[in-house]
């Protein structure tokens, strides 16, 4: 059984695994990122990551093939280079896959890490047996990833998939990453629950208003449970989200034609009612004189997708 | 040099072209359509037509190595099926390689009309040394098709690229397609000029009140020749199409990082006017925290990109 090392780099934690081929987890650890220490020092912790992952390998002994790196944010993949990430704080341009090649010895493939995850879930989750496959990753941003032709489509530079940056509301909500009317700034977790709240200060009643923390901030969860038994503002909320994520879903079958669009993240956790929800919108939507609407489901491998689809990049090298 | 046999199946004329490996059309006829005469009329005048262009290719001692056909619509490429067209009335379902391959004796490959577009382009216009490329037609309608990682990217079923029917405006104007909001209901040619007799009818000045015809009607060349030197009204209305347009060739680069984007079609034929116009509004939608903006330019095969796209489809097979 070929095994391979999978690091998901995120803003406060970073996790590893070792990983098989067919996408078990054998062994897994996670460390805290410390951004600001800097570039050097959070490479340093992931070199130290990798051996102590080998060192597992080791013991079964099969020595992993690769290292497999999934990153937030803009990348250049061809040198491996993280051009900037909103969630790493003054990375810029950062050589991440020659500084971390110098210190180990294993062959190092950097993706943008919501590309991983789709990976992940079309290899050994939802996309199994699929050919053509979408994946959103709805939570505190919107991800994407893309399998084309049973491959993971990385773009001319390794930046395809930002599908949560696609303009659903030409003028609409501004986003945090400067441009208006994303996927993301309506149908992330933190923009479900921001409409939410502010409705709440609008004046509009809802039972919503007892689920306020001291900062008078909700959560996408509170929505759901809020809309799920009928109360209004939660269920117009709700109804907002899923009818941008039907816009998303109609033009991505559109564009890709694909066997399936997967839901994963904090927002997927609504489970079939997020399912329900999106597919009365699409049928707002769509036409029927494009055949049958976009087939929609839950991802299957939860926040393990981004770590086992880095080590499947690295089987894929 | 290999040939082969390019067809492009239209609502009102079949051409066809005797293609080599390298785009060169050799030989090239048309005929008309007479959709009205039924299914099995149009395939038998097909099949003419490909045994008179192999009859040209046969003078040269280089028999076609196979045909490839483009159709309008809807299409099941596994089985070579139109499952429906708005330009082939009443054509449902038709097994359109299965009944011309009983006639003819070369392997036959079916793409949509405007994929086939965007392979030719590729391989023998704009596209060439790109690897991820994107083609928009701008025509009666907006077709579509994606080239990623160097080939015709068509989905599971065949009909990926349906780029003019991605929603750009939720809510927005009616799309012959059934749907609101699409890039076709604003950027084709007939929407163009729509919009601008809708503006002519709400009363507004302009110097294309004295271009309409004999029904009120004008093109989208009028709106061009009036915006360029300045009529304020026909200003408004191609920096609309031009707006939605940059939407969509944002939400392409989020999607496909590609290499570039080309347009085709008779809108193009505004050159550098369109580009410049598209590219004041992407620099309104995209964020530069995503590096570049698009690479957005002209086509140059003109209307011979779908022949010559559909012999290409041929020499890929």
């Amino acid at each position: 059984m070929s095994l391979a090392i999978g690091i998901d780099l995120g803003g406060t934690a970073i996790k590893g695994g070792i990983v098989s081929s067919k996408g078990e987890i054998l062994h897994r650890t996670s460390i805290d990122t410390h951004a600001s220490e800097g570039v050097d020092a959070v490479i340093d912790r992931m070199a130290g990551l990798a051996r102590t992952l080998a060192d597992h390998a080791a013991h079964r002994h099969e020595p992993p093939l690769g290292i497999g790196v999934g990153s937030p944010g803009m990348i250049r993949q061809r040198d491996g280079v993280i051009l900037s990430s909103p969630n790493l704080d003054g990375w810029r341009d950062v050589p991440l896959v020659a500084k971390l090649g110098a210190k180990l010895n294993w062959p190092i493939t950097l993706n943008n890490d919501a590309n991983n995850a789709a990976l992940g879930e079309f290899r050994c989750g939802a996309g199994i047996g699929r050919r053509n496959f979408i994946m959103l990753t709805l939570g505190t941003g919107v991800g994407g990833g893309i399998i084309a032709n049973g491959k993971l489509y990385v773009g001319s530079r390794g930046n395809a998939g930002e599908l949560g940056h696609t303009i659903v509301h030409p003028d609409g909500r501004r986003c945090g990453c400067g441009q208006s009317g994303c996927l993301e700034a309506y149908a992330s977790a933190p923009a479900t629950a921001q409409r939410a709240v502010d409705a709440l200060e609008s004046g509009q009643e809802s039972v919503l208003r007892a689920k306020q923390n001291g900062h008078g901030q909700l959560t996408s969860a509170d929505i759901v449970a809020a809309a799920q038994p009928g109360d209004s503002v939660a269920q117009h909320v709700w109804m907002e989200s899923c009818k941008y994520l039907a816009i998303a879903c109609v033009n991505f079958q559109h564009v890709f034609d694909p066997d399936c669009i997967a839901f994963a993240g904090g927002m997927s956790e609504a489970g079939q009612y997020l399912i329900d929800g999106v597919n009365l919108q699409v049928a707002k939507f769509f036409s029927t004189n494009f055949g049958t609407p976009p087939a929609i489901m839950l991802a299957k491998l939860g926040s393990d997708a981004g770590l086992v689809g880095a080590a499947m990049s690295a089987f894929e090298e």
